[in-house]
């Protein structure tokens, strides 16, 4: 199946049946985000990964008690970087050329150029940024779980302030911006199983510029 | 090939060789664009396919000069919407109902909700909102192209306000967020090519909270 096929058959799932996913599966699908291409390489944003049932039933009033958060095998929280610090900025590039066997300071003209920008920019617009990087990893993450037959929900609609202080992410310099929610479908009890999907036609899409 | 293995193969490409890509392909790619799943299924960003060279060489200088501008196949510029309107929420739940086969109204309850929850955003706000939607889109059509062996170079470095003016876009009420130039590597000048893919490892990138 190819992966448009793969995103025809996927869909919001709105009613999960509780069986796990297998570790190795959930694996893969964290391993495609975590391959996303991102701005600079900066890749500032993290996956928290949530079986344990109970931090699932406090995540759910959180969620304006939405059933996938308890009935999905994992939750994959992505969380974006609140601020991009010198520390961040200079650990991947440190990382590059350690791993690219290159001399230690061969990206510094680069480097600085991005730190000076961005240094220009608040913290606000620096998460903003991160925030997008992480909206790549999660289209990434949803492609992956459409090609593995994992049904996955992309939930937007929780507090996030409040999972944000429940999963201690401002320790981390983190804020959650989305959840990914796996798990299979419950064909019986799935109000939108059986919907037509509905997408933005192609003329209303596409713009042509040829 | 795995989805995961065509993530592994594909990088930002610095030089691409001129040659073009099948339109039936770009269209493959735009078209996982538009499957993407977008909040309340607003999918609130378009994309903009160029191939005219004489367009191109408008960009580059926008685009910093970068040569995969005029060396790619094709551009594509994806824009979110720089406001949520009544007019574009109400067409797309109006969109839903019909193709559903549902009474015109149906949704009204949960897309009054949603309007007057929107209503209490600024319009920034509601860009930034949108911009992420794209960014779904955005990594969609990058695992597209990698599924596809199209090369495909991920690009936030350009000036969009200038982009936006060029292509006429905030009279259609759209802003520019990034784009993806679609052609095929020139393995001899690319400096990239043959570096090491480095990603934060995954130690770094998942928080376990099973």
């Amino acid at each position: 199946m190819s992966l448009l096929q793969s995103l025809q058959w996927r869909y919001a799932t709105k009613k999960m049946n509780g069986q796990p996913v297998a570790q190795e599966t959930v694996d893969y699908i964290i391993e495609a985000a975590r391959f996303a291409p991102t701005s600079s390489g900066l890749h500032p944003f993290k996956v928290i990964e949530i079986a344990n049932p109970e931090l699932k039933a406090k995540i759910q009033p959180i969620a304006f008690g939405q059933s996938q958060i308890v009935d999905s095998s994992h939750l994959l929280v992505f969380a974006a970087y609140d601020e991009y610090t010198k520390e961040r900025v200079d650990a991947v590039f440190s990382q590059q050329e350690e791993e690219r066997g290159l001399p230690l300071g061969t990206s510094d003209a680069y480097k600085n150029q991005l730190f000076d920008s961005l240094q220009q920019q608040t913290k606000q617009q620096h998460f903003e940024h991160a925030a997008r990087q992480a909206y790549i990893g999660f289209g990434l993450a949803i492609a992956a779980a459409a090609e593995q037959k994992v049904d996955a929900t992309p939930m937007e609609g929780f507090n996030n302030a409040q999972l944000d202080e429940l999963l201690n992410l401002p320790a981390l310099g983190l804020k959650s911006v989305t959840i990914l929610a796996l798990g299979y479908r419950d064909i019986e009890n799935d109000w939108l199983v059986n919907l037509k999907k509905v997408r933005i036609s192609k003329e209303n899409f596409v713009l042509n510029f040829n």
